[in-house]
């Protein structure tokens, strides 16, 4: 678990839940699909959703590269060395870059109904311990912050953008919550059953790009050869997985790889996307319950022992 | 152009050639489309194809990674520094290892035949000129692939390597070649007329991923967002681009960005991605030549002026 | 100049001083010797020379290396990537890391002192503009002191730690003062009229040794070379060098190279090194007023020009 | 033990030798002071020293520049990211570059010849076994020099400055020979009986900055702190240490830290240099005999146990 954060470091590791929210056919849900747990950097999903719609794709890669890093998700290196701007905004400095834009034209509270929204889940709130025990151990983010001040990448108040990227990273949410978001992701930013939008074209597609070539840190294009599915991990233990046009999925095992990625929810998603040929690559069939069902029960029987 | 290889320096830069077949429908030619260049870093996907058949996944990532690199095609910073194992096999370290493994399974004249069949072009032929003057100033390859024998990652005689990957880029297609190669990638590794598989499922899937995430050098995270067609570009001005379960695209355009991609073909295939909405995670509307054909004319037309 | 602190762009880039205070001969004083100018980092020496004595080298070098970096005096790159401490305490990261150190033990007002007394100055005091132009433009080092902050490097309070490093680097100085530090150091720590012993010999010795390896930046190795006096530069346009044995030296010219050395004043001293033969690899002859009046007045005569 | 190049994982690691060659009194030698073995990368110092003599300082800083690295001494990053021309004649991209252009002008025999002449033994020769142990494992080596190639450093053939600097490694000398040079360069290149000059002022005066700086590869900073005599470290154990105007030693001890210096020569050397003050910022006091003779014969008494 994410121990450099040490309310994070309490979560049971056993636990794993999944929710499965296809466009057409049941909601699957097995396990702690309903456990609450902190978003952390999957709100860069969020984040970057509703910049896009205010800032439009321009402005926003006028401060923010699209370019996988090959690095950390906390490196300052690429930041100082290649680049005048973060790789992309997936990674901690681009999201603290974003941060710094937002903070212009929504406060946090604009934010949390966004989410809430998004996710179709009211419950969601700040977790406020997360939060205090964040920003008491954030000193390498705030170094990335004020490095960005330095190359003129954030140019409103970099405590407050600072508090505002940990407060988004600090919301409770389910794996049930991150499937209703991806479901509208994976549906063109339109919920699947009220027709209603909610996101522009144009940003959903960006953001899935993204989610393919930078939403695992340094191990999405493994991840994208072996999985094959947009995906944004936090080191809360969440996974957001959009299989577009068929099913938005949420995950949640705090257990995590060297990398930040949950070990449970990837191998449990590699499972899944193998059996049912769920990669970008091969066909466009349905996913279903019928479909699913057996391999997750399964899964979560071996996970168990 | 790339005149650090003299014998490239020498093409005509106005030359802009597109070869569209699509899975269904009639195929679209225009400018320059059958004129012969040398296949440069296309070659890798070609290499990568016969060693995934060869070898298998599980080989290759023993000895190459799968993730983009954030760094220029011809580094050797990231191979020193980073990891013991090149990024990827679609930037010259990871291709030098792929040809490390291939020459001891198969002869040039092997390639020259597998080439020529996935090309479906028998006038596919060794470049002489393109080849000598690449190989009198190929320093830098040498020395990235002497620091994989240091890494043990090339086990083979290092010249012989160095010299098949070297034959591999100096071979000559046209755009026409290329639309047939990438026909098959879109169809599953299927003829689309014959049905004769070509490349197994696998192997063309992990292709398509690997040209998305890692096929523009460093600049692929842009491309995926800005066009989203697995692509790979080569420094003799072609693409490759593969519109999953739709069409082959082959693009010849002999100018070159600071990246060593086309630069009018790069803009061309935005123009088309755009207009026909061909990104990966839009809709999955046939290409068929009535859709296509203005816009590339009026393309064309613009380009001349 | 310095122009990314504002207060620094405003200098006259055509002043030139020398003080050269031999331990044995008369005091030599040319051009803009009186001159005030901010000490900049040559207050990295003061601050070494004060945490030697109050912690002693071992303590010190638990935090901060002692190699040059091959970098840029504020590169955070070094500092991320190769290694948990910084280089040495002659860049920007190893002096914030002592000055983390020091603000547990002394005041700044307890610094200005000894800054007065190693001087023999008591006119030194703190510029109020320079210090409040630094510390409105100072993200960088921000920056790196949460980077060190996050490594465990600085356990004091980050902000005080950096505003006590700012003033440092904001003490108004001569060439004249420079002289009489440099005078001391030259003669073991020891007052050479007074025979009092301001510094331990281990201090001086060590902080002899870092000046010489790391004290212009990434431009040390070279000027080692041509000119092989120990020497400390700021970019408030001053030169502390130590012609070992013989003479403190100090310098005052404020157009800068770009890694920040006085571009007049290193021309200077190399030029007084090579006619003198002072590099610490020839001979051991002292430095008296008749050999090196004609080639000064020569020099300023020329840079006049 | 250096065990990348078989033929040196042979040496005894219990072995100790030193020899000291005072300016003034008796040659002091003890243990192991004329064992032959590999001279490794302190003939870099005899090639700069030759190279100088040949082509002056300022051709030779075309190729080379002359700044600690802060990398490990077979380091390709450096070369290829920060710089276009190696950081120092010191290391081995740089040794390397010189290789280059000696080979234009001086044979391996000739090299031979001044090698003898320089440490005045005779006896010093090539050793095969190593050399060719060297020459089938140096692809890092080569991967060096085809970038060297690659950047224009290298003009002439990259193979035969490789093996021309791999013989130069692969000269058999003793702690005797090593000395016997050290003793010349603390003369300012004169012979301290003969008065013969071997090397002009200049180059001396350059090599020993070079020495000091950048000698013991990445750790040459703490080296200069801890012992602070100039000092050139090999792989093959061998030490030859410059104690200018005082004495030339040379040490032999095989066992290396992980930097690639003689574990037991470092301490020797430290030890020594404490208790004589031996530092370039001490005093200028001779070194004799009967200062030494004590500590040494205590120390190799200890190291024994």
């Amino acid at each position: 678990m994410a121990d450099y954060i040490p309310e994070l470091g309490k979560a049971d590791p056993n636990q794993l839940g999944i929710c499965i929210y296809p466009l057409q056919g049941d909601r699957i849900q097995i396990g702690d699909y309903d456990k609450r747990f902190t978003i952390q950097s999957i709100s860069k999903i969020i984040s970057l959703c509703v910049a896009m719609e205010i800032f439009g794709a321009a402005k926003i890669f006028e401060k923010v590269e699209a370019e996988p890093s090959g690095e950390a998700f906390n490196s300052l290196v690429e930041l100082d060395l290649n680049s005048n701007k973060p790789y992309n905004p997936l990674i901690n400095s681009g999201a603290i870059a974003v941060a710094g834009m937002l903070i212009e034209e929504v406060s946090f509270h604009d934010m949390l109904r966004f989410a809430r929204e998004l996710c179709d889940d009211d419950e969601i709130s700040l977790n406020r311990k997360v939060y205090e025990s964040e920003m008491s151990t954030c000193s390498r983010n705030r170094a990335i912050a004020y490095l960005l001040e330095s190359k003129d990448i954030i140019n409103s108040d970099v405590e407050d953008a600072l508090r505002f990227y940990t407060k988004m990273c600090s919301l409770d949410v389910t794996a049930d919550s991150l499937a209703n978001f991806a479901n509208r992701l994976a549906n063109d930013g339109v919920g699947n059953i009220t027709g209603k939008r909610y996101l522009s074209s144009e940003t959903v597609r960006i953001v899935k790009t993204l989610m393919l070539t930078c939403g695992m840190y340094d191990g999405s294009g493994t991840y994208a050869v072996e999985v094959g599915i947009p995906t944004k991990s936090g080191v809360g233990g969440g996974l957001l997985a959009v299989s577009d046009k068929r099913a938005g999925i949420g995950v949640f095992g705090p257990s995590l790889d060297p990398k930040g990625n949950s070990i449970a929810g990837c191998r449990l998603l590699k499972e899944i996307a193998g059996k049912l040929r769920l990669s970008l690559f091969y066909d466009t069939n349905l996913i279903t319950a019928d479909r699913i069902d057996y391999s997750l029960t399964e899964f979560a029987h071996r996970h168990d022992k």
